[in-house]
């Protein structure tokens, strides 16, 4: 790599591109931007939370110059604990950003570690060869912004997650006028979120939720309860509003929606009348009709409060019929069905729950097709890179980009781990770095690889057997009955029958030849066995001791 | 329960309700109508599918006297074989949901056992006191019927799965003036589908289909790849129309595809002029631009054609980039990650895959919203119960029925074994019978419950710990190392000063007390172990051999 050469590089596995974490290197000279973690899909056994793999990076420590947090949400500061770790760099990131952060920082004891810097929208900070124009994007949380990075190879724009909303919450536009001067002065490259990119016209405003919510709240005759991220600051603000205007208390639920929440207000992003939050055991003590409780579990996780709530697990309070559950957000992909079964036995259990397919509850806070289609227009990148999104996503985006009249040879559709590089002004497409996913499961980074998640998954659709055994090979006999234990693969009490017969296999392997081999053999013979009677594979392990 | 009542029995698990199989009982007369199979969830693992409990209908076994079976899709059929092991009573379908139990009995070896009758929409059939009159009803699947079925106790009227598509592939529309009719007569009670009950407006015709795949094959320049499931025959004849139309060959792709392609030929309900089918081996060795393969996988299925294409593992052919492929389905809930994740594959390997976000190429077999109000105002009935569907779309429903005018006491939302009975015109919930999901995993039908399911659950998060051991007491020693196996905990390769420690610590116990409770000793002690080190809480099981 010569000096001249500018590379990005998406970290992460096959997730949605760039999206948790990317790097931008020029020289020696390497930026991180954002620091997110992804949630396991529904065949990750096990797994608590992924971070990129940034292992590339590690070869290059010192070249990491800074990390930069495009706005405050998990998928993009998740993993900050884990970036910090090995990379005790500046962190740059807006007010609210930095506060939630903080957050997070503080509950891992790595607070007084980090060097974090508080930029705004307008600001501009030069970082070895990258000055870094921020500029203001909407999303579904105030104080997000992208990036125009000068380097000594090009303008690059990096729109974050972004929306073209017209009346967003806080009142602040998408900086139009910033993406237009960009625009003028020749961008190289611009790399933009195409999360929606399946979703045609422009997503509606964040203010179709507050008519939503006056409705909602106007007909709840007891308690309301909306559930939604901890970092949806935006909601907050609108559930506040809605809160005020109809005369009800606010309770927020649940440490990290308590904790966002106070910071949000803290630094003034959530802006809400004096009186109006009370805390849990205030809200519990008074009317029902006179509450809001906010609280998180709209993914139908079975620890949160609503899934708790769901089956009638939560500590502190129960759903009573009457009440009014309304879910702002819409299920991650994946999640689809443990969302469904969640207001299903909402339902059961007497409340009436609002989902988005029932009322505008939740919008969307990226960008969909004519969105990403202005901001192409708006910019005029001679390059255009989609992010953030999946491959089937990042092709939509392309053929969008050359619809407008980007040449095909001058999009790049990659994945993590494949780098862009511009040299002279040309792109070109790097040679994929190895990496992937980093699993955490408990207190393990990246100790779980392929072989560990195939034994979870055989464990998990056949269980196992183990077989005990005392052989006396003097006499050709077992010292004793042998001892079996199984689990996940058949209910025991109901399956007499089918181990005794399997003793009866084991013995008479045992007293044919109780010599070499007798644990493979028996495991063998037992496997067999066991699938022509039940045509389940279970794992089988056999442990004998000899006597001497 | 007296001679008088209806009693209306949906069957099932915490599924849809009443879709896989209901019963309407009247005395000691018992009709099934429908016989299909649930998918298993994402967490019911290692689970092949979900049949109804029909353990009610055991205890009743010489009232039941006919299984009718509403049309050919697998969640009406697939339970055939299991219920009919149980009640070898007449069977009545229409021509084609007869063949397509028929493809499915003779693969069971069944085929000469069942009773078969073939009816007809318009047909009338007594059975028993029930009068049942066959009406058409359009959906994804030709030859589907609605049932009116004339009791004692009054007239009820069964949706089946249906649409209003006034432009059918098969040009036959829902019978409305049948329905109309039956509401002149007077309907006791209405029983209809819900599963769109969330979506406003009107399902689309699947006429929209024919121009988007026109689209797709004017654009295509290779090979067209359409994944759909095998008992859409309506999207296999509008498939066929358009290969066609452009003068291309169509292939039938894997065993279900091809026996019930085969099946509807037969049988009049897939038209194909002579020459149009090939067989695999024809179409592989004709020009891309030549040739339609149409196969099974939309699910994103990992075993399915689709599903090994995707991961590069199909035997017989590749995908190639220039192929173009089409997913003509939706995914069903729950299986949303999995058919992305085989977009993005697909994506990978160079094809160009259209599904239906991208363009029409599929549209739902049920009725929306409008459709749904159209058959209340149709019917007219005195009672309405929303079935085929979960609780929230039942919820749905019964607030379109109240929007109408139905008084909310004559609207039943129940679920799964919760009779519905009629008295001299007067509706009651029946008291909850028993029941549930019955599981069937390899052979064993019903012998998977809740605590295996645990099992499987905590091996798939957790794993395993096994540890042999052979104590000499005499001595207060190991008579050897502790061997320990583990899977799906760590990497072991990468565990070895967790495993040494562990060793350690087993000696220690049994050095200091090898006697009573050894095992279960070790076993606390090591549960707490890996807990502190790892945060993972893998089963562990100690098996120890005490020398004499």
């Amino acid at each position: 790599m010569t000096n001249k050469v500018l590379r990005l590089v998406p970290l992460g596995g096959l997730g949605e591109v760039g999206k948790n974490m990317m790097a931008v290197e020029y020289g020696k000279n390497i930026l991180i931007i954002d620091t997110g973690i992804m949630f396991p899909e529904n065949d990750m056994l096990g797994i608590d939370y992924i971070i990129p793999d940034f292992r590339y990076l590690l070869d290059r420590k010192n070249e990491v110059k800074a990390i930069i947090v495009t706005h405050g949400h998990e998928d993009h500061t998740g993993a900050i604990r884990h970036v910090l770790e090995e990379f005790n760099v500046p962190i740059y990131a807006t007010e609210l950003t930095r506060g939630l952060l903080e957050v997070k920082l503080s509950r891992g004891g790595m607070l007084g570690k980090a060097n974090l810097n508080t930029i705004s929208a307008g600001d501009e900070v030069q970082i070895g060869p990258f000055r870094i124009e921020f500029f203001h994007v909407c999303h579904s949380i105030p104080n997000g912004v992208g990036l125009g990075i000068t380097t000594p190879a090009g303008l690059i724009v990096h729109s974050g997650d972004y929306k073209f909303d017209h009346t967003p919450v806080d009142g602040r536009p998408t900086d139009f006028g910033k993406l237009a001067e960009f625009g003028s002065r020749g961008v190289m490259a611009l790399l933009a979120d195409s999360t929606n990119a399946d979703d045609p016209g422009w997503t509606p405003s964040e203010a179709v939720i507050d008519p939503a919510f006056d409705d909602v709240f106007r007909q709840a005759k007891g308690r309301i309860l909306i559930g939604t991220f901890a970092s949806l600051i935006s909601r907050m603000q609108q559930v506040a509003n809605a809160t005020e205007r109809h005369h009800r208390s606010l309770a927020f639920v649940g440490t990290s929606m308590v904790e966002n929440a106070k910071m949000a207000r803290k630094l003034g992003y959530l802006v809400v009348p004096d009186g109006l939050v009370v805390n849990l055991d205030q809200a519990l003590d008074m009317k029902p009709s006179k509450v809001v409780l906010m609280c998180t579990g709209t993914q139908g996780e079975p620890s949160s409060i609503l899934g708790r709530l769901s089956t009638g697990r939560n500590r502190r309070f129960d759903v009573s019929p009457g009440d009014t559950i309304v879910l702002s957000s819409t299920p991650i992909p994946g999640n689809e069905e443990m969302v469904h079964r969640t207001i299903n036995r909402l339902f059961q259990r007497g409340a009436d729950v609002i989902y988005d397919s029932i009322s505008p509850v939740h919008v969307s806070g990226h960008a969909s097709q004519e969105e990403m289609k202005l901001l192409i227009q708006l910019v005029q990148p001679q390059h255009l890179i989609p992010i953030h999104g999946e491959l089937r996503h990042l092709k939509q985006h392309a053929a969008m980009g050359r619809e407008i009249g980007i040449p095909a040879d001058r999009i790049a559709i990659i994945e993590n781990g494949t780098p862009i590089e511009f040299h002279d002004g040309k792109m070109k497409v790097g040679e994929r770095i190895p990496g992937g996913y980093v699993f955490v499961d408990g207190s393990g980074v990246g100790d779980i690889g392929p072989s560990v998640m195939r034994e979870r998954e055989t464990l998990s659709r056949e269980g196992f057997v183990i077989v005990h055994l005392t052989v006396d090979c003097n006499k050709n006999r077992l010292a004793a009955e042998p001892e079996i234990v199984s689990k996940g693969f058949v209910f025991v009490r109901d399956a007499d029958t089918l181990f005794n017969q399997a003793k009866e296999q084991i013995k008479k392997i045992a007293e044919a030849d109780c010599g070499k081999d007798l644990e493979a053999r028996i495991e063998k013979s037992l496997s067999k066995f066991f699938y022509t009677e039940t045509h389940r594979r279970p794992m089988v392990f056999v442990f004998s001791t000899t006597l001497p």
